[in-house]
């Protein structure tokens, strides 16, 4: 793919592009999001547009191509939010079942996937169990940005909070970073759940939520640490990726 | 909404203005298409690429909300050409349901399908079928824009062929007319198919394609004519979605 | 199978009688109907009963053994109507998928369905798709025979509509050609639907039909057309199985 | 329904006709079958056809409608023999799931089974115990004919087993006593199992037959003890239900 | 595993033990139990514990390993009862599907269900009918104990009724012979139900029982009854397994 | 219940003690093992016996019924392990869902997870997050006791690792603290992974672990560490069941 400028989305390849990708590397980036509420001053989409972001950032610098983003994913708690858009678990564990299946007939067996969402990652892990059995040769990470240690060390400094929540300051900060107007500034709000434990959705009104917004002060967010944490989010995760390929450098740049 | 220059992708909305939306219409756009080969010279994101230009046009000129394009399809019979993902028609199934009745419980009421892929249609309408039992007051479209009389008469003037193929001029055509970079026009080739009857995907080098390309000769391939199928397109699907919404007039803009 | 005269219903034949027949031929002809309302004057069994014994006859002309035929389909919408049996369609890809790949085990290769009823075309063409994927080297037909051009001018020469409807005169004046018993010619009727999209179930009372009917004056059939109709039928399912079976002419009669 | 004369398919009814019976009784009679190897003298449809033939007896002496004959069932087993047609269990539950919530929507309440193959009870019991639990008020008989105490006292007088096998004398009588052009006497044949426990497939040519006849003489089957056999499961299959019904007296005959 | 008093458990074995144990036998024992009322004596876990110790005692006396316990089935129409438990006869399919099947893979090939409820049987059996179409060279029984025509003799003897019933006079017998602290025999009572059919679970009050007490008056339940029982049920057993290691000597004790 | 040494079973209660519970009480406590192999010196049945433990422990401190434990987990990763028995996730999700709902139709509206084994995880969460949508005023908490900050203390102090591995130091000691005989501690060993990314079973061999210990020396483990792990879980799990509880002191002893 020659140099770090040029296109690594793989949706915009024709099949003979990607026949020849495959005959130097095997790896693919698989960008997973989703379509749900973020309180009342950003869109629906942040999940989904952190994900892809990241993920052609992460493939641009490792010339590793991206596969198309999955732009719902696990977002059934949030259901009584309007816009939200959900798979249930086992839809989505049978979207990325036959993603991987698909790529792995072309002779991709190395899968890297940039998750948005962190409900997302049980019925992701869930798949990649069951493709673990059915698929051979298969390696993978599935890893959330906000795990990295680094990642953490930056939210826990500015927000002083390392655990983050949902619709938070750094998921605020993260847009801003990629672009300002994606965030209605003047609705930036704070809410701070009741209890702790996992409740169903007839219950996120009294216990979780009004706004949208659970446990973090938005008003905190910036675009200064938003470019940071970006930063740090693609390094680690460039770093992660490199493992996986089993490379120290990047194969391609 | 206000105007036709606003945005429409309801994954750009927040909750609050979703919310809204509602309050005045019932009504959801869903582009549907697909990742898979389209011959030498076109990206794999093509299915797409036209079901999301095609819905972002139409929910501009009526004023209706537009969700998230669902970038995989039923490319099964694709599967021996790298880079094609595909959903089975029961995974297509399960996704297009979890999208709906997320829709259903916030309010929406009328779906329009603006499906690029036609193996896409079986499991579309066979999932809609389904919702028709489980969900109430739900009324629908599902419609293949190849398939209005009026964009399959300009196919015949202008091809001498109404029912075009797989990666076909008219896709060529009408992805020069949305973006000539988009195609590789000295790539472009012929290949017509041994057998009109349906095979299982080992036999598809043997009696449909070797280059991609099913049932037409892309070479006749232009950006004109691409911008009037598309336009056709356009309009055709601007009236049906008027009769999903009973109203005679564009709502909003 | 010698004569045209013998029984080809496989389900009249012993197992070692299959697998001689097997020797020669690895055709089977597939009967797909539904039992559901066909407004106040025909039997539920309408469509079993046109996709039988159109596949018997087509069967008998060509030599080619016919599957026992499927006596439920896709019917959700006209679950209102006492007496109608449903599959949802992912049961009738289940269906499919388990009668194909049975017949697959013992050799068969190539698929004929015949198709009786319009919306069991979208699961069976799901549950096609995905056998393709998972059974080798098999080729497949299923088709409506009222989507046959020849058949379809008949319908607009005699009843001024190429498109037909739901218990339309189409199907009463089949039903007179097989037996005029079958059908109550006292309470033929006319209804039309109040829209074109498709519905959820609890709106069909109110949009589409009161009676039964959908889209047609049942009361224009006739015995005569009746007959004119199923030797067309006849003709263009031979005609296509031909080309399924590759060969130009019947190959046991 | 008038009489018994009268015809007792449901399939043949109206959905007007269906509604007027269901103002009296909502009881149901469902024939399940098999399309499955019954060795070198019985053809495949035989287990249907006696389903079918006790159902629609009972049905006519008690003027209960008879519901649509399912042809196919669990005969995984014998699919190593041409022409049979399995349903996987889990496919058989979703169809009999399908048919009864049909019919449990137009308000029948009582389904009595009548099942022509042994394979087919356990699926079409974990079918009911599921149905039990998501269906209100349904009552349910689901019954093997072969487990009448009286049949199988019959069973052990003619022919010193009261077990029986797979495409044994039993079968063979009950099929001559129907149509004895369905038996072709000259090959009836006899072969009996090496073992008693349950197998996988590949495992029946050794261990079970080579014919499709599993322990049974066939040789012994005869037209007048098919008659005496027949006569007893319809008595019985009547007053069971009778039993379902809580009438001690045929309702409408 | 060398002599009768050596544990039998495979789960209290280390995988090289296994491992070893596979070198001279591929025979498992698979106790099924279910977690149901057992009326206002016995306890919820009476199946479990029976099949549990029936097993490792038939497991000790032929030096067979025996499988973790599943210690819940299809108790469905139980569920009007606080405490039950009940997997839908789908779940219980999957479950014994991946137990089987993860023993195959390991290079078990002979495999002896001890079922401690009736309404387990059919899931059992639906699953491995689906086992013997997937897994090769695989043997087994299902077995209930009050199967065994030995057992029915002494029910029929003890209590005069061979048939017994849910939560009867035999359960709370072996209760006591294996422990009597396990019920209170102060609370032992009798009821029986006013029909035969089956029926959904919203009529199990009317028509069945309302102390969970099924077809038995429980109080001719004793610990001597129990023993006898006992004892025969390991013997019949023992036979049966012996059957299907074809050996008639116990392997290893 | 009484006092802290009556016994917390469900499953060893009547339908009527479980009935009286509820009364009071809505919480339930569910532990959830695995049959998996733990290298050369642990039982197979390791997960499933510390999660029961755990789970008996914590429920008689705080007077809250223990529901049975489930035996089997995701465990596909070890099944070139013999002994270990695996349901794949959507299984697990299957058992879960059916367990809980069950217990919520009797009332219970509090479920407490103590999970034994780490690839449970996501299937369990899965399975939570669609129980949310299904049922109403649930609250859960499905957590791994090595995920206790204070128990990853005890680890990095002792063994030098906060993480653990599988099979690990950490299993083997808590197994002495139960019982010293089921761990053989002559055979205890260590071995680490030469990645860390996940990969498919066949692989596990050559990037995973030959003697089935992964990530930890074992050969550290005692009996004494064991004691202190045991009791730092069983806190630490009984403070976050109080949350669940939304009471600050033990209810019942």
């Amino acid at each position: 793919m020659g140099t770090r400028t040029e296109d690594v989305r793989l949706a915009y390849k024709t099949w003979k592009q990607v026949q020849e990708y495959l005959n130097y590397d095997q790896t693919v980036i698989i960008p997973v999001g989703a379509n749900e509420q973020h309180g009342p001053s950003c869109p629906v989409v942040t999940d989904t547009l952190l994900a892809e972001h990241l993920a052609l950032e992460v493939g641009r610098r490792q010339g590793v191509l991206v596969g198309p983003t999955l732009p719902i994913g696990d977002s059934l708690i949030h259901l009584g939010f309007p816009g939200t858009i959900a798979f249930r678990p086992s839809t989505l564990m049978s979207v990325i079942k036959d993603y991987v299946t698909s790529l792995h007939k072309a002779g991709f067996r190395r899968f890297f996937v940039v998750n948005g969402h962190g409900d997302n990652k049980p019925p992701l892990q869930s798949a990649f169990s069951e493709l673990g059995e059915e698929l051979s040769e298969i390696r993978y990470f599935v890893h959330d940005f906000w795990d990295f240690p680094n990642f953490r060390e930056i939210l826990n400094d500015e927000f002083g909070d390392p655990n983050g929540g949902h619709a938070d300051a750094c998921d605020a900060s993260l847009l801003m970073a990629i672009d300002p107007s994606l965030v209605n500034e003047s609705l930036l709000t704070s809410e701070f759940p009741k209890v702790r434990y996992w409740i169903s959705r007839d219950l996120v009104d009294d216990l979780y939520t009004k706004s949208g917004v659970i446990g973090s002060d938005q008003r905190l967010a910036s675009k200064e640490v938003g470019k940071k944490l970006l930063e740090e989010a693609i390094q680690c995760y460039s770093q992660l990726l490199m493992e996986l390929m089993e490379v120290k450098e990047p194969a391609l740049s």
